[in-house]
């Protein structure tokens, strides 16, 4: 869908008058609203509270370590042994840290450039080049991660199935300077798709021209339900199957299950590269927040506990995103000027202009007081080379809120239509 | 000291059934004691309880912040204005993160290698070798980050007012591959030595070949006294005054003020360096768990409520430190075979044997049940140059382990003294 079609443009000439009118009444009403973060609400956040004291006089683990001092590299034994079970790894294939799984992934890669991962013939920031397939539309910190250390980043086609396998499989094994790839395989970000067992098991059965070939599986939303569950299918499994246990790393995070600002991230991976990572975690830190670790678990207690919780965010989001895709169908409604998806879990609708509007729509959006995420931040560079993405973030804002910007946004998506294409 | 007098082989030789003796008690009593570790002991972690129930349902920082949530790099303002004054910075002076300094430092050394300082023309990483200057003995967590990212280290000996700085100024000023130097400038580890005004000043005024040289001055103990508190130039002013306001980075935490396993940590230097690291930050990370800086607030207030904690610790530790230092007089008295620190602060006594002595010393003691740090430990690459330096860690065990180890310890000292040299 490139271009706009003789029969819209004939009916958003037909309601010009009307939505250069809606437009401005936004403008007069000077609304200041965002929609650009992927932040939970209140509300969310109310949902672990009783976390916040749940730790009195017994701050003892189960093996009685005094989580209150130094010790234990890479987690609990009884939060890796819950853990686990979300990323869907064995409990000896989990490392659990700090308070964010972007930092674990950036050290991930920074201790690949600077050491190299097991398998590999030298650190990656010893070869001349390295270079990253990049599914897009993604998630910008990812492609950020690369930008930093000078990793080119070649972009991979979301497809409705995940990425487009054709051309990862091409790619990596014709390239030996292509040594990973960004995946965000359930409810990704943006588009909400969940990669099918056949795109896993392409992953895991791949030819790579580099022998130490890494997929930077950031399973963020695992367990981030709007209604039944996708299944995934277990890509650590699937390598193992393949011969290959080495070939992924799995990140996850309670960001969006406790709190956002003070959760606990966690890794899984096969027992070598695990082994590999406590290497240079030794060198690092002398350990992680255990009374944090603790809380979680004797919070959740168990992944019942923390299925119940998923179920608990997704009575307060799914009203959100159902109102983002209900306004969406009733204004753009008999014209072919945007696509968004509906997903099924996740953080995001993810919405395609015509060709060439996003940004321009982004602008008209941010004139009249609501912000977008940036256009082009979906891609590496934040160029999107059709321009025409745009993320939105339906969980932070209250209903009123959104369902004013969702109806902006399609008023700006007709006006740029008509006046760019 | 180097060898054995002639009195003192007369004095332990005509002790020696005795000492045999006792040594072969202490063997059949099968002890199992940990001198090894800087960790603080129940009791002191008993002193903040209160902070894990501290945060109730008012979980927002003074500007409004929603601490669960995601959002804020650097730290939480309240937490800058308080935490800056342990490190003697000023409050637009500092980065407050997660649980551990020796991350900071680490993440800093890194980013340095594969990126650069500020000042700097290339990142370390691109030079063909980088050297750092390590006082010793020192802290063994200092010189490991240096091996592992293949930093050569230069031994700078440790004196009773600092490090010999007529030797840092040589070496720094003579070659540009020289690019830092470690320091715990307060209570040192493991020597207790405080440095003098003479030393940061003459630190603040040297000449560098290289025009990024750094000072990782990782002021671990600034508050951490046992006694009359040793007072420490501030070394960013100093810098400053010296038209070198970027020469600096300064770090400490709470690890020995609240929770070592749950702390805070908190790295001061000018704002071009804050500004740079920042940049790092911004891609690395969203952020630090900002409900646990919160926590600290909100359990400490200000700083007297930091300098009454401490006086709380002093209580507990004074009275092991003496027990070292009486015993180690005691059964060591009109002996020249060891020397050993009496420090106003921080978590060790440290003992210099005679030359060639330390590793059989260790050994000797560990034969009989009871484990010191190992010998070599405290100096880059585990090589202690004369074989001398043993670090004791009294915090962790009670006032009996420590009476018994400490007894063993100069038994061990006397016996090997005599068979050594």
């Amino acid at each position: 869908m490139s271009r706009l079609s003789a029969a819209d443009r004939a009916a958003i000439e037909n309601r010009m008058g009307d939505l250069h009118e809606r437009y401005e009444a936004f403008k007069a009403r000077r609304l200041a609203l965002d929609m650009t973060r992927g932040k939970p609400c209140p509300e969310q956040l109310d949902l672990s509270l009783g976390m916040l004291t749940c730790l009195g006089a017994d701050h003892k683990a189960a093996d009685g370590t005094d989580c209150r001092n130094y010790g234990g590299l890479d987690g609990l034994a009884e939060v890796k042994a819950l853990f686990s079970k979300i990323i869907d790894v064995a409990a000896d294939e989990i490392i659990v840290g700090g308070a964010s799984s972007l930092n674990m992934m950036h050290d991930t890669v920074l201790r690949a450039m600077t050491h190299g991962v097991p398998g590999g013939a030298q650190p990656w920031g010893k070869l001349p080049a390295v270079k990253f397939l990049c599914p897009s539309p993604g998630y910008d910190r990812h492609f950020s991660i690369c930008r930093h250390f000078g990793i080119e980043m070649i972009v991979v086609d979301m497809k409705s199935d995940g990425p487009d396998m054709d051309a990862v499989e091409r790619l990596a094994a014709a390239d030996e300077s292509i040594k990973g790839i960004w995946c965000v395989p359930k409810y990704s970000n943006p588009t909400g798709v969940t990669f099918s067992d056949e795109v896993v098991e392409r992953f895991a059965r791949m030819k790579s021209a580099a022998a130490d070939f890494r997929i930077f599986w950031d399973n963020a939303y695992a367990v981030h339900h709007l209604g039944t569950p996708d299944r995934l299918k277990n890509i650590l499994e699937e390598c193992k199957r393949a011969g290959r246990p080495d070939r992924v790393y799995v990140f996850g995070s309670t960001s969006k299950i406790s709190f956002a600002g003070a959760g606990v991230a966690m890794m899984g991976a096969s027992k070598a590269n695990l082994a590999d990572t406590r290497k240079h975690l030794a060198i690092q830190t002398i350990g992680p927040d255990k009374l944090n670790q603790l809380r979680h678990v004797r919070f959740f207690k168990d992944l019942t506990g923390i299925e119940a919780q998923m179920s608990k965010h997704a009575a307060i989001l799914r009203p959100k995103f159902d109102a983002v895709i209900e306004i969406l169908a009733r204004e753009l409604s008999g014209l072919t000027v945007a696509q968004w998806s509906r997903p099924n879990g996740g953080y995001f609708v993810s919405l395609d202009t015509l060709d060439g509007c996003a940004k321009a729509v982004v602008a008209r959006a941010a004139e009249a007081g609501v912000k977008f995420t940036e256009a082009g931040a979906t891609f590496p560079l934040g160029r999107d080379p059709r321009d025409r993405n745009i993320r939105i973030a339906p969980s932070l804002p209250g209903a009123q809120a959104i369902a004013q910007a969702t109806e902006l946004l399609a008023i700006c998506i007709q006006l740029v239509s008509l006046e760019k294409t």
